[in-house]
């Protein structure tokens, strides 16, 4: 089984590698469980090996279609497309949004189409691509209506996936994830970046700025929950899914008090004490289009599944950088 | 006023640029109705010109950015867009769907932003990108699943139109269009190219062939009706329509059945009886994957209108054919 990860250097890619290593095998074109052989992991900067000679980390652009071609061919298997420019970069900068986020990924469809037909894309698609008036939960069903040009690249992307697959060019499968938190790191370009560091700024012993109101409601999911519905969605099988290749998953959906009360609860009043509220109209505007919660129906009848509470996600992330 | 109209030797270009003209004025970016001194009438055959100085043809091709830029310019203040492959063809040949569908837009989109920036685009959607299991009446919130790539470029230009807009790049609105009943001319591409012919064909002392069951519900609209809901989509003060560019218009919910009814009522039973019933999987899978019926609220509170029965649609194109 050959692989392809883009995004390959980003916090979910190199979970995603560790994962796939770990386990060994995953299930082919032809539904046979086949051992993993190798993984191209691509990215702009050199992503990580793992030490484990599988991996081969490829640096380029994402945008450059020769790149792109000498990324996949028949031999390809299975994409990861995790590579995307996040929400408040999109904002900010709308001809590199469309480039990456939505150029990018159709060249990686036609590709696909021509080199490695009917292989296997999983990708990652956004709660951003809801907004305007909304029910309080959000079904399957309700219309897309985003309020950021990030919102609107992902829905584009989910488009173009699901008619590709239709026709048989690809086999395509997008997961549409709640704000994932916590993210290790730094802060970054997204809109929804304050989400993971008000936990993760006050752990490591540093302030936060919390842009958002307390009331704010946040639909989450953590890092590891997120991979583990990755490969499950790989694995699915396709008679399972049909023709619709976009599924909203399932989440928490907790308040940004809730959040800070788990972190008072497991990290002491001195983390909690490390968030200043500072309310960004800019950023309120973009957190505050995004629905707090989603029924899931279809992604809860597939098997995906989600965090159990606020204070696992941070017990779970203190343990992946060794603060517990 | 300047105005740019591609697919203006379409028959709904045609007419549009009749009724324009029969009108004289239309209300510009600052809210003032103003003359209409030029249209440039823009399709890759030379459109009609109506005998009349403000109408301009001009051929090309509107997958050629260079054509695009010279066709918008500075003074430009409205494109109507019409210009598309129709969905028979653009589920034949994905790639020329994507070219003209959604490649072209974009760059009518990308030259407005640069060269017209808040200039009005009036364009046409379709039910098509709805699909799946629905509701026997579509609410306005329900969600998009295109069935055919012809629905999926539709539903890309939606979004993206919606994004340009929302950054005032341009001023865009989208019409969903229900099918449009009855077209002049022959035959075309269109899946839903037979709701015409079953109509017009026999009036015209032709047979015609039914693709599809008589139980078949067809969401329906006259080209007049069209051509009325246009212009007065272009006509609406921009603070009543908010940031949400793309709404559902209203429509006839008619069966096959209803629609054959109407037409012996009208034509008499020599017409009727030139209907051939003829079953087309292929059709009958695109067209019953379209919904047949909308709320269209908003539509409605927005001052859009429909047709007031079928039969007033055949007795309307017979008279716009001579025929009555």
């Amino acid at each position: 089984m050959r692989l392809v990860v883009t995004g390959a250097a980003g916090f979910l890619g190199q979970r995603l590698i560790s994962a796939i290593l770990a386990r060994g095998s995953l299930t082919n074109a032809a539904g046979v469980v086949t051992p993993v052989t190798r993984i191209l992991a691509f990215d702009k900067m050199e992503a990580h090996a793992f030490g484990d000679s599988r991996v081969l980390p490829v640096t380029g652009d994402i945008a450059d279609p020769g790149a792109v071609a000498c990324l996949i061919d028949q031999d390809t298997d299975s994409v990861f497309h995790l590579a995307a420019v996040v929400s408040g970069e999109a904002e900010r900068n709308f001809d590199l949004g469309l480039t990456i986020n939505v150029d990018a990924t159709r060249a990686i469809m036609e590709r696909m189409r021509h080199a490695a037909p009917g292989a296997k894309l999983m990708t990652t698609s956004s709660v951003a691509v809801f907004g305007g008036a909304m029910p309080a939960t959000v079904p399957d069903s309700y219309v897309w209506k985003p309020q950021s040009s990030y919102g609107t690249q992902k829905a584009i992307n989910d488009l173009l996936l699901s008619d590709y697959s239709r026709r048989g060019y690809i086999d395509g499968l997008s997961l549409r994830m709640p704000t994932i938190v916590v993210r290790p790191g730094k802060p970054n370009a997204a809109a929804s970046s304050f989400a993971s560091g008000i936990i993760r700024e006050p752990l490591n012993g540093d302030m936060a700025i919390c842009p958002v109101s307390p009331k704010t409601v946040l639909w989450i999911m953590s890092p590891e929950q997120a991979i583990l519905n990755l490969l499950h969605g790989h694995e699915l099988p396709r008679a399972l899914l049909g023709s619709d290749r976009v599924i909203n998953m399932p989440g928490l959906s907790v308040t940004v008090t809730e959040m800070l009360q788990a972190l008072r609860s497991v990290g002491g009043d001195a983390a909690a004490d490390r968030v200043r509220m500072e309310p960004d109209p800019a950023i309120e505007a973009i957190v505050n289009s995004w629905p707090g919660n989603f029924s899931a129906e279809r992604a809860h009848s597939l098997g995906f599944t989600h965090d159990a509470d606020m204070r696992s996600i941070i017990v779970a992330f203190m343990r992946h950088m060794g603060l517990h």
